[in-house]
């Protein structure tokens, strides 16, 4: 996943965007986590684009995915060759229209991009917490942006949206605030997570904790555990894409003859330095607690947690309910988002599903944003009418009877 | 890939079994390999179950996969807890029947357990390879076998099989010696690696150069890399599996209560337990070094290398073939084995398709291995009458109808 985007054409661009912080919590009155354990203070770093409104209720939230930022859209500098992950998405005219929402982007707790995480400094003894940090849980996250959100005036969430780690950001939203959120967009995302996707994050944390500089997490006086967080990468990133991207975009080119000795730092195959690269560009910009807290949450994602049952707690949702699926998708196979839709409805929910299609894996949902514009401007527009407008949505019915056949 | 499996009855067992070794090669004559290096030695260990004829004719000859070994069938004590990885296919009366065949299992060039790889010493030395082993590739596993079985009276193999690795080498049995095979079946694997498996290899090969005791895999003196090799194991086995299966055996069970922080040695799910297992039980029987050559012979595998065009090379083949694709292999997607018998038969060859339905994975050809009995049986009886005798093989015609629309 990529956390900035090339820079796309202007018109319409929000232009130049600056980071914004608020800080809630203190020594005195903690921050208390689902895990009992507390957090003395939370800072959450933040993107806006557009106005909020003087009633506070024409917001967007837009929840990043696991190495994500707030950094969702515009450049940082007029000359920024890179915008944010979203870039194309919003905008004015865009299909998250800044001339009628508030985007607002925040990173989430336990992020390293701004927002209180393992690399911050514990106010009570003014070093890295590191090891020390507590475990958190995507619901950590959801509960530690409503201080926040309402101290800047935000009465209603029109939409909140994400895709990845940032879905299932969004359906805790909806979940845990339902009078609050009008309209919940998912995309390539769910409600729990699945064995394999812990089977991949458990040896993504496991390479990293076997980098020698990784000292148990408490590395910030010395060298990082890059190669560790270097390999993490390069696994997720496997992942993130699918077998047909892979052949299509490498076709088993070959960057080194291959008599040369299995060295070290040996690559036959292009894929093989591709993935290197992806691994090193990580590593600059990112912090490897990060990685392995964040990871864990993801694992411990389930909505259903303390909440009775999976029905019950898709029941809680007032929102409509727009979950997108993306076709190639290998860590969030499009059945399964399918069928997260289905049970919605079967607790009552308004849910409806639309399939991207694409052959290019997960990271279809930064790389091929344009395709979100019209199904989310459909969306939008029945969020804003009350009705059912747009006609592309799946044909429910007929898949209902296809599935019963 | 489970090197060995629970011992099953013993009715039909070829019983206790042992280790047979063959050396040729020395250093005024070596073995010279794909790449122009040579090898002063090569040592094939094997096993043999079974009576070889007067003719030599009456061969199965069976190649593992990447971890495996020589040890196909039967124990190796009497109150051995395990047996050969294809036990139940191998014995009196079983579908690799030995009232009549001749069944060889090698363990391969580069291997560790028994046959000359980078662990063995070189006579040159007497010491181990470690790094200065050359690149090999599963061509050169295939030629390697050649002087060792014309030296033990094989005259012409009746079938070659192997899955996974396993039928890298014998779709090359097939094409370098098309006159000595007379069938050839692959399970689950392919003719020319895929950039997504190459993107796994890389991963795993940079675990085990990762680990500090990797040095640059002259590590014979000390101790081995056994972290890099565990977590290489880990990364791999989540590709022998397959989500469904993974969902159904672990299902998300918990392990550890999670306001345990994240230490090095937390694990929250039974499938990280389950696959930190794994990657302990691998390292107490398997070289890394291996590891490493091994997996970049298969990430060289192409039988079309040298040959003019995969057609060219397909075409050479004047086996009989049976390809078995499983149904939900991850590693080598069904679709992919199928088209690859399409391919053979454009290229003028017999080929066949055959799907095994299993909800097991890419591991499936060991863990349900007993599936295979029945299309080994039916394809063996085709080789021998040299007819179309068995009619429960993929309908041929029906498939391309669907294919065409």
């Amino acid at each position: 996943m990529a956390e900035e985007m090339p820079a796309h054409d202007l018109v319409g661009s929000v232009g130049i965007v600056e980071r914004r912080y608020h800080t809630f919590a203190n020594p005195d009155s903690p921050f208390r986590l689902e895990n009992g354990s507390e957090l003395p203070e939370v800072t959450t770093c933040y993107e806006m684009y557009g106005e909020l409104n003087d009633a506070g209720d024409n917001v967007i939230l837009i929840e990043h995915g696991i190495t994500g930022s707030s950094h969702a859209a515009g450049r940082f500098q007029p000359d920024s060759k890179y915008a944010g992950y979203w870039d194309a998405l919003i905008g004015s005219g865009r299909a998250l229209d800044t001339d009628r929402y508030c985007v607002i982007a925040p990173n989430a707790l336990g992020g390293c991009r701004g927002s209180t995480g393992p690399s911050s400094a514990d106010p009570r003894t003014g070093k890295p917490y590191g090891s020390r940090f507590p475990a958190i849980t995507i619901r950590d996250m959801v509960r530690a942006q409503r201080p926040w959100l309402d101290a800047i005036g935000v009465r209603r969430i029109r939409m909140v949206i994400g895709a990845s780690m940032g879905g299932m950001q969004a359906i805790e939203w909806a979940i845990t605030y339902p009078d609050m959120v009008d309209g919940l967009c998912l995309v390539g995302s769910n409600a729990k997570q699945t064995a394999q996707a812990v089977a991949f994050n458990h040896c993504m944390r496991r390479a990293i904790m076997m980098d020698p500089n990784w000292r148990g997490g408490d590395y910030y006086d010395g060298d990082p555990p890059r190669s560790g967080l270097a390999l993490a990468r390069m696994i997720g990133h496997i992942t993130y894409l699918c077998e047909s991207r892979l052949d299509r975009e490498f076709e088993m080119r070959e960057r080194h003859p291959w008599p040369q000795p299995e060295r070290d730092d040996y690559v036959r195959y292009e894929i093989e330095e591709y993935l290197d690269e992806e691994g090193r560009k990580l590593v600059h910009r990112f912090d490897a607690n990060t990685y392995v807290w964040v990871s864990r949450a993801i694992d411990l994602h389930d909505v259903s947690r303390g909440r009775g049952s999976m029905t019950e707690a898709l029941g809680r949702i007032r929102a409509r309910c727009l979950l997108i699926g993306i076709s190639s998708d290998f860590l969030f196979p499009p059945q399964q988002v399918r069928e997260l839709a289905e049970a919605m409805r079967a607790a009552g929910v308004d849910a409806r599903y639309w399939e991207m299609e694409s052959d290019s894996g997960h990271d279809a949902f930064l790389d091929e944003q344009e395709k979100l514009a019209e199904p989310l401007s459909g969306f939008l527009g029945e969020i804003e009418s009350g009705s059912d407008e747009w006609d592309e949505w799946d044909k429910w019915d007929e898949w209902e009877t296809n599935r019963a056949n």
